[in-house]
C-alpha cells in the first residue's frame, strides 16, 4: 500500500512556529483577499442549525472542510461559531421526551403519546448541555483533516477587563502558532442573554451582544485580514430584500451607509443586518476586511468560503477604498441608457459616425502602447496596432457605414391587419452586449463599430496583458461617440473584474459574445448563467470526396480546405472519401498533396481496414486537430457520407466535391449544418467572404443566428401597431370588423 | 424557548415495532421505487475516501442526511461501507510520521523532514486500526438525527455457514425491528484479502469478494425492497466510458447484457463495472430492485439517494420488466431521423398532409375518449374536444397548409460571391422540438400541424389527465405521417418520463416550447439544462394614457385590454395616467368603466399621493394580477410613462393612447417591448391575430423569435455555397479572383 504524503500540519504543530505578519489597512479588492493570511469566519446559528433545530450536518462538514483546507495552506483559521443552544435544545429535549414517554408507558399504554407536553426548555441550560457536544463534533470533524481544535468560551467582562483581554490575546496567538483552529462561542450558560434588537455604542465602541460584534471585537483584536460572516441572507441589499428593486450590494464603502433602507423589522432579532454592519464597519475601521455572505445555501455552501478567499463575488464585501470608476453593474446601466440614445440615431449619422471612428483610430493611436520587455514575439505581434491592421480596420468601417444603413429599423414584415390597423415587424439592438476578448486589441474597434452600427450598448472585458492599449483604445471610441451625445454606450471593464462573475449577470446583458480560442468559448459557455452566448466551440469539418469527383478541383479544394490556415474553426479536419476511389489515381495523387503539404494522416476505422500498412488509427472521429493533421475515413456513399457526417461532425461546415449535380443537391438538402458546399473550399465559412460586411463570429447554436454572423445577428426585431381605438372585442362574432391580414411588400436588404 | 416535535424515531425504539411487509418481484419502474420500504445503500471506497487518503467529510455528512431521513419517513435503511482501511492507513501513518519525525527532530535539527521514509502500511493492520475511528464516526453522524446505529461485520464464512446466516438475518431484522441503522462492513481485519478482477460463480450463486457482492448477498437475504449502489462512476455505459457514442444506460434489463462492452481494463480493479453489474442483476434475480449511481459529484451528493428514491434519473436502474416501447432516447433518434425526411418532403405533399391530417382527426376522433367520473367540470370542458374545437382544428389546418408552402427550404438572401460563387441562405427546420403541455388535448394536433409544416421532429409531452385522448390523438397523427413515410417523426412521450428529465436532454432535443401556465414556464425555464426554451413567464402589460388622448379610445381600450381576458398574458396590469388627466372628466369616466366592470384598483405610490382616500396601495408595481385587477399610476408626461414601463415591465405588450402622433411615434420608438402599440388594445399581441396562421408561443426573450412566434419561430438557416473548385487561395493578392458581393433579389414571403 502506498501512501503520498499529504498533510504535514500535525507535524507543524512540533516542530514549526508561525510566520509572524505586519499587519496594515484592510484589504481594498477583492482580488486582493487572496492574500489574507489570518481568517476569522463567523457561523450564525441559521447556519449550523437545521430548521428542526438539530445541527445542519452536511454544511457544518463541507465549512470544516474548507476551513482546514485553508488551514492546511497555511493561512491561520478561527471560528468564531453559535449552535450550542440549539444543540443542548435538542438534546435536552430528547432526554425529556425519553423519560417522559417511558413513564406514560408505564402508565397508561402506548396511544397517549400525542398529548405529551413538551417542556419550554430554558436557553442557558440549553446552552450548557449542547457545549460539550458541539465541540466533540468539530473535533471529529477537523481531525479527518489532521487539524487540531481547542475551546474558547468568551463573555463581554473578557474584552472589557484589561487582564484578561490580554490573557485571551495571548492563548489565541499561541494556539495559531501551534497550527490549531481556536473554535470560540459565547459562554452562554453564564451571561445574561443578549438584548434584542438594542443598539451598538457608536463605531467606536463595540460591546458583544451577538456572535458578530464578537467576530467583529475578536477579529480587530487578533489583527486578523479578513472576517467572513455566513448567516441565511445573501449578503447587504441596497433597501429590504423582497421589495422592488432591491439590489445585492456587491461592495460596501463606508460613505455608502445613508444609501441604505433597513426593514423595519428584521427576521433576525439579535445580530440583524443593521447590527452585522456596524460590527463590519467596525471591524474594517480596525483594519479587518469584511464579508457577509449566505452560508444556508446548498448549491454554494461546499466552497463559499474558499470562493471568497479567492476573490470572487459572493456576498457583500465590505471596502475602505472606493475605486474611482463605477461598478460594473452602474457601467451596464449607463450602457443600456445611452445605447437607447444611439439605437435612435438617424441612420445618416451612424454612417457618418464610423468612418469618422476609423479617422480618429487612424491619427490619433500612439505609435507605442504597451511594454514589449519579456513578452515573445508572437504575442507582441498579436498585441501590436500595425498601420496595416489599422487600414484594414478604417477600411472595415466604411463598408460597415454603408450596411449600417438599413440594420436597425427596418420593416422586415408589414400587414394590413384591419382597416387602419397597420402591423410592423422592425429590427431592434438586442439591447447590451458583452463580448469578451483576447489578446488582440485590434478586436475592441471592430466589436465597438459592430455595436455603433446595431445600435446595442456595449460591454468589453479584454485581456490583461493588453489593457493599456484597450484603455487608449476605449477612450478614442468614447472621443468618436461623444459628437452625438452617446458617449457611454461603450464601456470597458476593469481587468479586476472576473469573466466568470460577467457571465452571471443575467438580468444586465443580453448577450455574451466571446472572441477567442475555442476553450474560452467553452469557459464562457459553461459560466454563462440564463445568458444566451454566441459562437461555436467546436469545428469538426468534413469534406467528401464523391465518386464523381474531379481530380482537380478534390486536390484544389482539400488542399485549401486543410492547409490555407490549419488552425481554424472552418479548417478540414475530416476527409471522407468514397470507396470506389481506393486504390485510384485520384486517391493516390490526394494522399502525395496531403504528404506534400506535411499533412499528418490519422485513419479511420474503416480506412485502416482497407490498408496493409495504415497509418495511426484515430483515437475518435470526433477528433479537432486545428493543426497539419486530419483523418480519412472510407464511406460507401454519398449518403454514408451524410450520416458519418451527422453522427460525428459538430453542424459547422461540410463539403461535397462532386461533378453530379444530383448527388451534389442531395448533399446540399439532408447535411444539417450551418455551412454546406458544394465544389468550394470549407474556409470560405467566414462573414467577409460571405459578404456580410462584418462578421461577429461563427454560431453552430440551432436559434437565432446560425453561421457567419454580421451585423444581423446583432440584432432581434419588435412589433408595431398602430391603430385608430381598435379592441379585439371588434373583431368578435358580434363586432363590426374583420381581420384583413393583407402583405404589403416591404423593400429588400441590400435593394433599398 | 418554543420545540416543535421533530422526530419521534427514539421513541419508537421503545414503543413500536416495523411494520411487517410482503416481499415479491423486483419493482419494474424508477417511478415505483417511491414505495421502496427496505433500502440497502452500498458506499463505494471511492465515496467514503477522499483521494488524499482521508476520509470525505462533507460527502458522507450528507449521505448520513439522506439515509436519516429516508429512516424518519419509516424506511428500513441499511449501509453497507467501505473505508476501513483508508480511515486507519490515514491514522497509523500520522502516529508513524509523528514518533519519525519526533526522533528525526531529536537527532539531526527540523530540515530532514523531506528525507523522512513513509512505511508502506498493511491494509489489515489498517483496517483495524480504523474500523472504531469509522464506526465513531457514522455514530456521531446519525446521533445527529436522533438515529441510532449498530456495528455488523462479516466475513464471506457468515454466509456459508446456515447457522451464522441465520444469527446475521435475525439480529439485522431485529435492529430494523428497534428501528436501528446497521452499518456493515467486511471484517477486512481477519478476511484474506479479495482477489482483483476474479469472476463471481455464474449468477445463482454469489460469493462475497468485494462490497457489491457482500451488499447484493445481504440485500436478498433482508428482502430489500432496492439497492442503491454508490461508487465514483455514473452508472452503466454500453461501451468503456470515453469511447466515441459511449452513452449511459437509464435502465439496464438482464437481457441486453450481450449490448455491453466492458473496458479491457477496469480502473478499479475489485469491484469493478463487470462485478457491479454480476452483482447488481443476482439481487435483481433475488427480487430486490438495484440503481448503480455516481456517489462522488459535489453537486449531487447531497440529494443523490433521495432522487434516486423519488424516481428521478440518476444513474442506471436494473429492471427484470423491459417496456414495450423504446426509450425516450431511442424515440428522439426515431424522431430526428424521421424529421429529416419530412423535412425534404416537397411542399405540395405537406400543404397536401395537413388538410388529410385535419379530415382524419375530425372523423376518426371517438366521442368520449376519457373518463368524467370525479372531475370537474371546467377540466372536463378544457379535456374534451368538442366539435367547435375539431372544427376550428380544421380550419387552422388548411390555413397552415397555405403558409407552410414557402416556409422551408425558403431562400431568404442570395449572393453572387464570385464568378460561378453563389451563396444562399435557406430556410430549415431546427431539428427536435419538445413541446410540453397541460391539460388541453388539443394542443397535441395543433403543435404536430406546426411541426409538420415546418418539417420538424416533435416529442410530446402531455399531461397524465389527459393520457387516454393523447395516446388517441397521437395515433391518428401517426396514421396522418404514415402515408408519406414519416411515421415517427412526431413521438407520444410516455406519462412516466419526468418533465425535469427531458429538460437534461441537451444532446437529443433543440428547442423545448412549454404551452400552459406561466408556472409550468418557469419551471422548465429553471429545468432546461443548455436547451433553448421558447416562451415567457411573465406579461406585465401597460396602457399609457396620454394628456392628449381622445376619451372614448381610452376607455374603450384600457376595458379591451383589461376585461377582455384578465387572465391572458396580453392583458393590462397596470394603467399609466398622464398627471394632467387627474380630476378631469376622462379620468373619472376610465374609473367609472372599471368599477362597472368590477375591476379592483390597486393604487401605485404616486397615484396615492395624489387621493385623500386611495385604494390599496401596490406591493410592488411589477406585478401580473392576471385577473380582474389592475395597478393605476400618476406619470409626468411621455417620457416618464416609457421610463416607468422599462423599470417595471416585462418587455410584453405596451400601449400607448394618444391623439399626437409626434408623441406617438417617440413612444413606439423608444419602448423596448417585444410589442408597442398606438391607440389599440393590448390584446392584439397575438399570432393568429398578428396574421402569423399559427401560433407557437409569445416569446419575450431578445435572441432569435420574439412576440408572438409563427411557423417562422421553428426555424432555423443554413448556408449553402455552389461552386466549380474555388478556393480561398484564388482570392488572396497573388490569386486570379475576385469577391463580387453581389445580392441578387429573393422572392418575398407571402407574395410568390
Amino acid at each position: 500500500v502506498d501512501i503520498k504524503p499529504y498533510s504535514l500540519s500535525h507535524l507543524k504543530v512540533a516542530l514549526f512556529s508561525a510566520v509572524p505578519r505586519p499587519h496594515g489597512k484592510s484589504l481594498a479588492h477583492r482580488s486582493e483577499l487572496k492574500q489574507a493570511k489570518r481568517i476569522v469566519v463567523k457561523l450564525g446559528s441559521a447556519v449550523v442549525t437545521r430548521d428542526e433545530c438539530g445541527l445542519a450536518l452536511g454544511r457544518l462538514a463541507s465549512i470544516v472542510e474548507q476551513v482546514a483546507m485553508l488551514q492546511n495552506q497555511g493561512r491561520e483559521m478561527m471560528i468564531v461559531t453559535s449552535g450550542a443552544v440549539a444543540f443542548g435544545k435538542q438534546r435536552l429535549r430528547h432526554e425529556i421526551l425519553l423519560s417522559q414517554s417511558v413513564r406514560q408507558a408505564l402508565h397508561s399504554g402506548q396511544n397517549q403519546l400525542k398529548e405529551m407536553v413538551i417542556p419550554v426548555l430554558e436557553a442557558r441550560a440549553c446552552a450548557a448541555a449542547g457545549q460539550s457536544g458541539l465541540m466533540a463534533l468539530y473535533e471529529t470533524m477537523f481531525t479527518q483533516y489532521s487539524t487540531c481544535t481547542a475551546q474558547i468560551l468568551v463573555t463581554n467582562l473578557d474584552f472589557h477587563d484589561e487582564q484578561k483581554r490580554r490573557n485571551l490575546n495571548s492563548t489565541l496567538h499561541e494556539l495559531l502558532r501551534m497550527n490549531i483552529v481556536p473554535i470560540i462561542n459565547t459562554n452562554d450558560a453564564v451571561v445574561p442573554p443578549p438584548v434584542p434588537n438594542s443598539d451598538l455604542q457608536g463605531v467606536n465602541v463595540i460591546s458583544i451582544k451577538d456572535n458578530d460584534s464578537l467576530a467583529a471585537r475578536l477579529a480587530v483584536e487578533m489583527k486578523a485580514d479578513l472576517l467572513i460572516a455566513l448567516s441565511d441572507v445573501e449578503g447587504l441589499y441596497d433597501r429590504p430584500p423582497g421589495t422592488d428593486d432591491a439590489k445585492l450590494i456587491d461592495i460596501f464603502y463606508p460613505g455608502d451607509q445613508q444609501s441604505i433602507t433597513y426593514g423595519t423589522k428584521s427576521r433576525v432579532g439579535i445580530g440583524g443586518m443593521e447590527a452585522k454592519v456596524k460590527a463590519a464597519l467596525w471591524a474594517l475601521q480596525g483594519g479587518t476586511s469584511v464579508v457577509i455572505a449566505n452560508g444556508t445555501h446548498p448549491k454554494v455552501t461546499g466552497h463559499v468560503i474558499t470562493d471568497i478567499v479567492e476573490g470572487k463575488k459572493v456576498g457583500t464585501f465590505f471596502s475602505e477604498v472606493k475605486p474611482a470608476g463605477p461598478t460594473v453593474e452602474q457601467q451596464t446601466e449607463m450602457a443600456r441608457h445611452a445605447g437607447r440614445a444611439l439605437a435612435s440615431l438617424d441612420p445618416e449619422q451612424v454612417s457618418f459616425l464610423l468612418p469618422q471612428y476609423g479617422r480618429v483610430l487612424k491619427y490619433l493611436i500612439p505609435q507605442d502602447v504597451f511594454s514589449r520587455e519579456g513578452r515573445s514575439s508572437p504575442l507582441i505581434d498579436r498585441l501590436s496596432l500595425s498601420s496595416a491592421k489599422l487600414n484594414s480596420l478604417a477600411i472595415g468601417l466604411r463598408q460597415l457605414a454603408v450596411s449600417s444603413r438599413d440594420s436597425v429599423g427596418r420593416v422586415l414584415r408589414r400587414t394590413k391587419v384591419a382597416n387602419n390597423l397597420e402591423l410592423e415587424q422592425i429590427t431592434v439592438p438586442i439591447g447590451v452586449l458583452l463580448v469578451i476578448f483576447e489578446s488582440r486589441p485590434d478586436c475592441l474597434p471592430q466589436v465597438s463599430a459592430l455595436a455603433i452600427a446595431s445600435g446595442n450598448a456595449l460591454l468589453l472585458k479584454g485581456g490583461k496583458e493588453a489593457s493599456n492599449t484597450n484603455r487608449i483604445l476605449h477612450q478614442l471610441t468614447q472621443e468618436a461617440l461623444s459628437s452625438h451625445g452617446v458617449t457611454d454606450a461603450i464601456q470597458l471593464v476593469s481587468t479586476r473584474e472576473e469573466v466568470e462573475d460577467l457571465c452571471r449577470l443575467d438580468k444586465l446583458i443580453d448577450l455574451i459574445i466571446p472572441r477567442g480560442s475555442s476553450q474560452l468559448v467553452r469557459d464562457i459557455q459553461r459560466a454563462a448563467k440564463g445568458i444566451p452566448v454566441l459562437g461555436h466551440s467546436e469545428g469538426i469539418c468534413h469534406i467528401y470526396v464523391d465518386n464523381e469527383a474531379s481530380i482537380d478541383k478534390a486536390i484544389d479544394i482539400v488542399r485549401d480546405s486543410k492547409c490555407d490556415y490549419p488552425a481554424a474553426c472552418n479548417a478540414m479536419e475530416t476527409l471522407l472519401i468514397h470507396r470506389d476511389l481506393l486504390r485510384t489515381p485520384i486517391f493516390d495523387q490526394i494522399i502525395d498533396m496531403l504528404r506534400t503539404e506535411h499533412v499528418k494522416i490519422h485513419a479511420g476505422p474503416r480506412f485502416a481496414s482497407y490498408l496493409t500498412f495504415s497509418p495511426s488509427e484515430v483515437k475518435s472521429l470526433r477528433t479537432e486537430y486545428g493543426d497539419l493533421e486530419c483523418c480519412i475515413e472510407v464511406v460507401d456513399s454519398m449518403q454514408d457520407a451524410v450520416d458519418h457526417i451527422h453522427k460525428y461532425g459538430s453542424s459547422h461546415t461540410d463539403v461535397i466535391v462532386t461533378e453530379n449535380e444530383e448527388t451534389a443537391e442531395q448533399f446540399l438538402q439532408q447535411v444539417d449544418s450551418a455551412c454546406v458546399f458544394w465544389n468550394s473550399s470549407s474556409r470560405f465559412a467566414d462573414g467577409y467572404r460571405f459578404g456580410l460586411g462584418a462578421e461577429v463570429g461563427i454560431s453552430t447554436a440551432r436559434i437565432h443566428a446560425r453561421g457567419p454572423v454580421g451585423l444581423e445577428g446583432l440584432l432581434t426585431t419588435k412589433w408595431v401597431l398602430r391603430g385608430a381605438g381598435h379592441t379585439v372585442a371588434d373583431f368578435s362574432e358580434q363586432g363590426s370588423m374583420k381581420y384583413l391580414h393583407e402583405n404589403i411588400p416591404v423593400p429588400q436588404k441590400g435593394f433599398s
